[in-house]
């Protein structure tokens, strides 16, 4: 039994809660917040004890996993403690976005060996891991292009926008630079970006990039697209598309139900699912359990700080193109 | 260079009119219609030649084959004049929907060696056609169970269905009932036949059904359902699947664009196409090119009398069990 | 915090657990079985207590409610020693298949006025009730013709299927004679049945019919269409369609993924979900939580004993129908 | 009627001599081809004169149009031959690979007030064209991105490659640029673009680009990405997706039939039709019927030579960029 100290009751903090409450190998034993009344909301209803310093938590013996979801400005520092208090730890993507504190972070781990794992949970969703499982199984041959759209509902609120600047390519295509460099098992060799502000004022304030396109050359030559939005309105758009020498796979768009109906304008379906918590809900699930069996089978973790330092190099890279226009190489 | 008779400018009489024109081995060179103006006006498209008696034309030694799409209580006649005459004929369905007439339609057929088609067009849909060559291949093994689905997006003018009553049996489903003999290729033991009039007064003033189901039991046990309906708003609405021991085949709907329209509402296709000369244009164009081809390499046309007879046979029954309520056995 | 008495550990059982241990409101206690090691390992995944005798249980006065899942034929007697000792009631359909039984089941509840539900679990299933919902909100009008399609990818096991023959309607078809009745709101006048024997001696050996079409004639005069197989070899196939004078709403199958393989021998899908314990796990969870609030709130369960008996009359109607080869009438 | 003098018999010729068979309004008198063989093979299907001097049959007063179809080197001089001879031209596109004898040839167009047509036959293509109208209907408000996937079943003979190196865009994507143009109504500012060479060399002796990828930025801001590929083993892929900010839509694929086989396996549906010319077959009706339209309305066809030289224009900056790595900007 893994007992987790989980670190941030917000946004995706309940998720993760439920799953551990849920999983027949994890307990929820900590909750961590400065925002009391969130931490003991949360905690109270899975039975946990709650506190606003994570250190309370870390001197309990029992806990053997901190699950880090707190804003990302804060993550290096948790990673680092809790590194250093002999546990394993889950943190959310980023690590950070500073790469210099992502590098100090990793000495830490690597100091301690310490059992670390970044939260790119696209990675576990099933529709996308079947096309990972074809595309290994050699369904399509050598792949030649990959083509993603990554589009959200809408555009975050403006604190949070303000707090972190193309957050387009920071907190949105990092998901998708990690699936490129999961589904091709290789590095791209170069990135260009450019984005645009489509909302209007009132929603978009700060003029931060709500749309953006990336084209990305992988070191074998295979060509990458991707695509991000904040306002899809249909829903939260999420595809992956790769294409091959024996063929193609798609992973599409998933929707609360199968209902069709016909009427004298044509077919409706329903939209796409809207939230990620929804679109990704299985994803979290399965996550957390190889989490769990990596700590239980003394194995590393999947996704490794490598990954979510390789995933923001090209979130940086393309923040630069994106800035200056020019083709940025990045380094190998 | 087989040139054709048309009898009947009406309705479908265009459509076959057009497609023996673009017909490399085939002209139009008469057009039959009682409505001087609507024969002159389909014969002046093509170059044809046109006259109120069918006599007339027949008297043209140029003419191979008579096409006849006038009204089903004229087909027999016309049959068995232009059989007389020695030409070959291609005629809609039905040949006639009394039963002895049909007989006596066929003794002279016999006698005249006359190469006869009955124009069951859906059996040349591609897509049909497709499920057909599926289930010769045996990649559903033996079939076990059919169910079509046969609508159309509205009633027929309260003269025709006067003039038809049960139309829903006699003029639509008996398509599908062509469809099961071809698709299991076998006959029909026993038919069970529901009815309804959901149709209000002011659509449906004669009060004949306008919705109906049937189920047949076949020779092998193989069980098939049929429903139609009067008005399917959403379009001509034309699905057939084929369950069987080792799978399924769907022949699906048609729609006009491949558009998807996505919004806060969901996703959007067009309406199916509305009307059956649309939905079944390739199949006419290649009905026509099997009777060419037949009359020219003289070996007789795919769908004979008999195919009519026994489509008209089932039809007959279902008319049957939907007045009294029993299941009708159909003689061998 | 409802305290529930699972009586039986097999089959549908621990899905059922999973419910309630998952279930905030709700707590699983016991785990009644005869056979001692089964209800042991499942008890002890959930820290309940286990007995062999349902008395055991219901002496514990925690016990709020009891869940039967054991084979049909135990099912009256439990409900009613459950509901003299005042215990809310959760039955897996059927209640009985004897209507005597069920009746005198009937009057035991009414006597002493026990919370009682029928687990028809097709209905909470999120297409389903989509497809409800829209027919409820006039989405296609007047219903005129309802179709399903209801087929498990392999006969039961010989001796399930000698325990309960003609199955496919008291087991299968009973499910979608509940549908048909909660979709129309009404009732059928009558009912005409044909199956066939299309599996071998080896996977049927008792003959018992393996395949099999239904017609019903409801008391408005819409037509329904019912078929099922016992050999579906691409999964678990439950389709509904609801055809209107406004249009047309059809509840498709679920698929395990949305990748779409192509190929030069074109695009390929997942197969359908092949076991009813993944196509409705959506449905089983909301049912038990529809049950716990029901209890909690004090208003009478969703699904009565009623919704029962009357899905059962039109099971023995069919096989009655499928045994004469008559229409039959079913009382109002 | 208009009378037809169309000059080349290979490739596309016999789709254009069909459809201008089948017209109503037009009539195909001559066929001039070097190839007096294939010249006359098509000549005689429909009744035409043959010639392998253009002159020959521009001495013919009765030919109102000439439709040129001939290898791209040579359309220049053919366009402006019928200009001078007072013909309308219809020439499948591009004018020419020169920006310089493009622009000649507009100045004897400008000169002779010749009614003139560039072939994008796409524009005419009924689900692109239902995309189009929606985006004009507002449905999804201001465009945002534009992905458009254009890739071939094969690669060109190696002959043909040669005589056009970067036909990937000269000759495919140059498609794709006039369809953007199209659909936004306006002019992109810069072009990136990158390509590949994933066949082996005995498909792509040349190691021309065989895979490639563009990102255009327009200027609305609008970004537009287009993918190509010469080996789309599942048929010929033509996609287009519009995204604004009231929604998206999608321009799917076509395939021969709507057959849907299920096995064990999962549902196979037919791949993408295969060659441009059945996938585009109705757009070359459309198309043609448009030209003769607008010679009979004495209006302006509606492809301009504008239309070919900005789509040149952008194709040149696409190579520009291929090559040199760098974004290039398009002048106004």
């Amino acid at each position: 039994m893994l007992e987790f100290c989980l670190v941030g009751a917000g946004f995706i903090g309940p998720v993760h809660a439920a799953n551990i409450a849920a999983h027949p190998g994890a307990r929820l034993s900590w909750v961590v917040d400065l925002n009391v009344a969130a931490g003991e909301a949360l905690a109270g209803k899975y039975g946990a004890r709650v506190t606003a310093s994570l250190d309370d938590a870390l001197r309990d013996p029992a806990v053997g996993a901190v699950l880090i979801c707190t804003p990302p400005r804060t993550h290096a520092a948790i990673i680092e403690r809790a590194a250093r208090a002999g546990r394993a730890v889950f943190c959310e993507k980023p690590v950070d976005l500073d790469m210099q504190r992502v590098d100090a972070c990793a000495q830490v781990l690597a100091a301690t060996r310490t059992p670390f794992h970044v939260g790119f949970n696209r990675r576990y969703d099933p529709s996308h891991r079947a096309l990972f499982d074809a595309m290994r199984a050699g369904e399509i041959g050598r792949p030649e292009m990959l083509v993603l759209s990554s589009r959200d509902p809408e555009i975050s609120p403006p604190d949070y926008v303000a707090a972190m600047p193309y957050g387009i390519f920071y907190d949105t295509m990092i998901h998708d630079f990690d699936m490129v460099r999961w589904l091709l098992a290789e590095e791209p060799m170069e990135v260009v970006a450019r984005t645009a502000c489509m909302l209007d004022a009132k929603e978009n304030p700060h003029r931060d990039p709500d749309t953006a396109m990336v084209m990305l050359r992988m070191a074998s030559g295979a060509l990458v697209h991707v695509n991000s939005s904040f306002r899809a309105v249909y829903g939260y758009d999420q595809r992956i598309e790769a294409f091959g020498e024996k063929g193609m796979l798609i992973s599409r768009n998933h929707q609360p139900t199968s209902l069709e109906r016909y009427d004298a304008d044509g077919i409706r379906q329903d939209p796409m699912l809207r939230f990620f918590i929804e679109r990704y809900a299985e994803s979290y699930v399965r996550e957390l359990d190889d989490f769990v069996r990596a700590v239980a089978e003394q194995r590393a973790p999947t996704i490794t700080l490598q990954d979510g330092r390789r995933a923001l190099l090209i979130a940086e890279a393309a923040v630069a193109s994106a800035k200056s226009g020019a083709p940025i190489a990045i380094a190998g």
